[in-house]
């Protein structure tokens, strides 16, 4: 019924909901979380539109494309944010900037 | 901080989001449900991308406007559905579609 | 961070949200919805709670456990009815069904 | 067919949830976060109990007691920590104060 890119999609988006909701609490429990605070408000807006491309997908994909279009553009916002605090030695940025970018691909697939 | 664009679609999606749950419940308790399953399968959707919205909106306005878009989309749809078993004397119906209506100009508002 | 008791528990949510979704739209496919009717029902509470849940414990941990309580009740009511649609041949109440008792026991280790 | 206990607490449950965002929102702009870590942590937790007791009691009110009184104890949780804030002149944690104690009560006479 539902086809592989849709699987995967689903599956991308479920776990770049999880992984960003997981690093924006490790970034709160962070000494120096100014310097996060765009690294957070990226997560929240992230997870909720990765968890919704996800329901919105398994309840049926004929209007995905414009929310998976939506979650690319967050995911890859989130990422760069991510990526310059992993290169600071932040795993949970890492492991985050690591599923926005399999979701950013994921959902591009199916936006276009 | 946000502005009243926002804040009417904010509104108009959670009133939106809530009628087509309360339609699709009450779709499944008429006799002629087959009728009514494109019906059921639009408030579905309708109802996942509307709370969406209204979460990432209250979270922050800078990545809205393809998501208000999608939500216009499914909200047209939902309504000329629901519009047609209003006709048929159904008050969820009615109400669902009136509720459509006013989210996908709000969400036109944003979007555009 | 999280335990393990959370990620098994998150992971169970997360694919009982989907096998929801999945086992609603494809039962509004079906010729006889209104046997249906119940489980459709049951499938659009469970998978509302099961997304919450799994989103919840991936913020945070120390308010789980009502919600996992109330996640419980709703996947072992909605695995019974379906289980009563699997015995007659339908494959999306089978696989929703699998999907509703991991989760039932997974939520039940973090309720207790 | 939704009495008006359910009305009351669905919309005190919408309004609390956008209350939660705009707040963590917000507070991450705030000169001096880490001493709002708590309640961003809180409002984010509340904002998702929030929208999904919304979301399922417009489904359906017969599994909402759990959900509630969950949701009642982490409105309490966040109007407290919020009411600290409030009171060193936050109008944001004021606002999100008032409507976590609104939210509390209307959830407390479904969890009863």
């Amino acid at each position: 019924m539902m086809d592989q890119k849709f699987r995967n999609c689903i599956e991308a988006c479920l776990a770049c909901g999880i992984a960003c909701n997981k690093c924006a609490t490790e970034c709160l429990n962070e000494d120096d979380i100014k310097m996060l605070a765009r690294c957070i408000q990226l997560d929240r807006q992230c997870s909720v539109i990765c968890f919704a491309a996800a329901n919105l997908m398994s309840i049926g994909g004929e209007h995905a494309s414009h929310l998976c279009a939506e979650c690319a553009e967050i995911c890859r916002a989130c990422a760069e944010e991510c990526e310059k605090h992993a290169a600071m030695g932040m795993d949970h940025c890492k492991e985050c900037a690591e599923a926005c970018r399999k979701c950013t691909e994921a959902c591009e697939a199916i936006a276009s």
